[in-house]
């Protein structure tokens, strides 16, 4: 079952994600990253990887996109705020990122 | 050469997409339309299709996706407001998502 991150998974979990450019949102507990691609086809090509791991793992990003850039929000909408579903996405989005 | 819709135009083209459900943007000249589909599958399904068209007629779209909402913008940044290429993509995106 989901739990919202205790405060130590907050501090061993969030940390290294907020080291690589991930930020807090203000308002709501839910993390938000931008990011740059090349072009159109790199841009969407990671949305359609992401998209297949968060269908495969139930846990959906809210994220946009304009041309070669693509904004990202996770939350846990069950547990209203961030869980390790989050992280694991999070991680999971960087590396396909990269 | 892309020019900015002619009042004309706006009559002829705009309106039947307005009545499809598209809005004019507030503050600038643009046109958004709000899709819904029964799941993430379906709504992501939809973009990979209409990105394949959108980097076929290197024209792309503003939009966000949260489950199986798809929020659409279009406007033509060349010209500064609507031209030909947002009326030919709001109409393929409504064909595609039928």
């Amino acid at each position: 079952m989901t739990e919202k991150l205790s405060d130590t998974a907050r501090k061993t979990t969030l940390e290294p994600l907020l080291e690589a450019g991930w930020e807090l949102d203000d308002g709501r507990d839910a993390i938000s990253k931008k990011y740059e691609f090349e072009n159109f086809v790199e841009a969407f090509g990671f949305m359609t990887k992401c998209a297949i791991w968060a269908e495969k793992w139930n846990h959906h990003p809210e994220w946009s996109n304009v041309y070669k850039t693509v904004n990202v929000t996770l939350t846990t909408h069950d547990v209203d705020g961030l869980s390790s579903l989050d992280v694991k996405l999070a991680r999971k989005m960087d590396g396909l990122a990269e």
